[in-house]
């Protein structure tokens, strides 16, 4: 095991004993200095931002990916905003879930505790090295981070400004780490540390999050992976539908929540025509089963692999499934339990989707692209858990906290 | 991968489909039914569990292990009454946990819902087949079960009764598996079953719930291993102290919530004398640190891993400690995160031990032995987690269920 990561762990444990017990007001204070900090510090960053996106350049790096990677004035004052908001949010930790007197006397609550310490491995975006820091932070928790090779100069430089600003505080600085350099073994020993680690989260695409689940030793939060469907149901408002599948595929095409195939009900092959045809004129090239294909000529045949993988780009694949029932096995099959939507007039239609279809956000008549913390009012996040434990949909505070019972007794014993 | 096994898994899924949208009524029905026929088919589930006592007995198994894995009428009986009361306890399933409407009108429910699959890997006793079976259906998931070699006719004679009281009911069999025979690498296919098992519940001793939780690739729910604290403070009462202290020891000192070390702060040395003194008089041998060695003699000195094991025996570690924080943290060093308790007539000391000390219960003037469903008023419990993870406690019909957002919309779309 490396020295470093093992000091980094249990520096991060002993800090996450501190942070568990300070109060909101500590907190916040942290957090605003961070905020400062970040935008006082900007041309640190900057310097440090440019250095990953010329090698990023230099190894040929996508245009897109290196838009990603990339940091501004503006985008670190937007950083820094968010970190603000934070600050407003309120604190999960204390509040008191439930409590109950049990016929002996017994005063028992359950009351929200902080986790400990997050781990998470992520990818690229320099900003999320900043969202899960804060995150955690008001949550009470101490992470250790693990960002992409491609961001590290972004990275170091980021949670060195962090770290600083936690000196003018109660806070210890080892709330907030970096984990290792470029080596990629850091990844796999990070993984193991049972013990260190009360829960990881991976963020980013298919190939990571699958290499954390598969390797991962202590407990993780699955996210993001979202292969979401639109059903548009034999009951549907051709209008919504049409207006709902655009938001759905084209506001934005690379995030988790955006729609990657599109149901339709054999009963209403015109209505699956002007979609195509709306889909067509969103720039959106639509992969279709045989049906499709012989009413929208130019619809390219769908293959398996366009039913199983994300696309994130503007391309949809597009079914005609000759029930409900069909729609709901189709989804069970190939959906990934992310956000799933039906488009419909009929009550009972809705209602057999809402109870069948399992997903972490199940929508009637409403975009794929609400399922989201502050969509939701949860205020901002940490991912979008698509697993069945713990928390499912968007993760805010509350969804990265814990909780124990405290139970208060005058000397009860068990008969 | 086994292909049985591979089966068994693709039925579980088919079921728990089917088993996810069954009716409160229909659940209860299958409950009762399956606890008449436990009764009714009593010989023959007696029968079967002779050919494993004998095997037992042939292997020299001790006598505490061979009660353990006996049934008799009564028990059976036993049972059948503990189905009965899962039938009476209030459905999980359908719950709305919160609702909440957005400002662009959109409509969202947090509604309780059936995980889907649970994998149950558990030892020796054959009462966890049934509860642990019926425990899941009421909650509405289907149950792949792998209980211990030495219990396996006795658990083939129980699953194959439950199954065919399914017969008369409209959830498929398939909702509750025994999985392989005595083979041992049928644990780590299950463990690999992701898409499958939804969660996975190790339930034994400490070398299986750690075997599970490093090898399985399926979320875990980590439950059991209780190293319990007692901490007698500054300010106890005396006498309180040796009525919990006993209590927690001695009462069922085999399981999980027993306590298993005793600390008591240095100005208490005649307390914790007549504590040491008292537990001798208990049948309990004292492992005492060299103070406490110094004031009762007949103590056995404590060695480092009678601080970090549970006995599960009439055995005990005492330790003399400076300090509440010293109590504090020799707990967060050795505790396992189940249940700690502090003794105290100071409601300082007891605030500041609730709030420090990380478990799933922390309890003031209260024996360790209350962590438990039934003592909670959750009803049946499937295990104590241990984790920080979705259910933390107490695992009741609630904690082995999970959620959905259900979004109702009138054609939003996202901005």
């Amino acid at each position: 095991m490396n020295t470093e990561l093992m000091m980094q762990a249990q520096c991060a444990k002993e800090a996450a004993v501190k942070l568990a017990v300070a109060t909101t007001e500590e907190k916040n204070k942290a957090l605003l200095l961070i905020a400062d900090a970040l935008t006082e510090r900007c041309d640190e960053i900057l310097e440090a931002n440019r250095l990953d996106c010329d090698a990023a350049r230099a190894k040929g790096t996508g245009n897109a990916m290196i838009d990603r990677l990339t940091l501004t004035k503006a985008r670190i004052e937007d950083i820094a905003e968010g970190v603000r908001q934070v600050a407003d949010l309120p604190d999960p930790v204390g509040e008191e879930i439930e409590s109950f007197t049990r016929p002996n006397g017994l005063k028992i609550r359950k009351v929200r505790v902080p986790l400990g310490v997050i781990g998470m491995i992520y990818e690229a975006r320099p900003n999320v090295t900043v969202d899960a820091a804060v995150l955690a932070l008001k949550a009470g928790s101490a992470v250790l981070l693990r960002g992409s090779g491609s961001a590290l100069n972004s990275n170091l430089a980021i949670v060195k400004v962090m770290r600083e600003a936690l000196r003018d505080t109660d806070i210890p600085e080892d709330a907030i780490a970096l984990v290792g350099g470029v080596s990629h073994d850091v990844v796999d020993e990070m993984m193991s540390l049972r013990g260190y680690i009360d829960l990881m989260i991976p963020r980013g695409g298919a190939g990571l999050i699958r290499r954390v689940v598969d390797g991962c030793r202590v407990p993780v939060l699955e996210t993001g992976v979202g292969n979401c469907h639109i059903y548009v149901d034999k009951y549907a408002d051709a209008e919504m539908a049409e207006k709902i599948l655009i938001n759905a595929k084209t506001q934005r095409p690379a995030v988790c929540n955006a729609a990657e195939t599109l149901l339709v009900h054999a009963d209403r092959r015109e209505t699956a025509l002007s979609l195509c045809e709306s889909l067509k004129a969103a720039g959106v090239t639509v992969h279709g089963c045989p049906e499709i294909c012989k009413l929208f000529p130019e619809a390219v045949p769908a293959e398996e692999a366009d039913y199983t993988d994300e696309y994130l780009s503007l391309h949809m694949a597009v079914k005609i499934v000759e029930s409900e029932d069909e729609a709901i096995a189709h989804i069970r099959r190939y959906g990934t339990g992310h956000t799933e939507a039906i488009i419909t007039g009929c009550p009972d239609a809705a209602e057999k989707f809402t109870r069948q279809v399992d997903a972490s956000s199940v929508n009637v008549n409403a975009s794929t692209r609400f399922t989201d913390g502050f969509q939701f009012g949860f205020g901002a996040e940490i991912g979008i858990s698509t697993q069945k434990m713990h928390a499912r949909g968007p993760l805010g505070l509350r969804e990265i906290t814990s909780f124990k019972f405290i139970v208060e007794g005058t000397g009860q014993i068990r008969g």
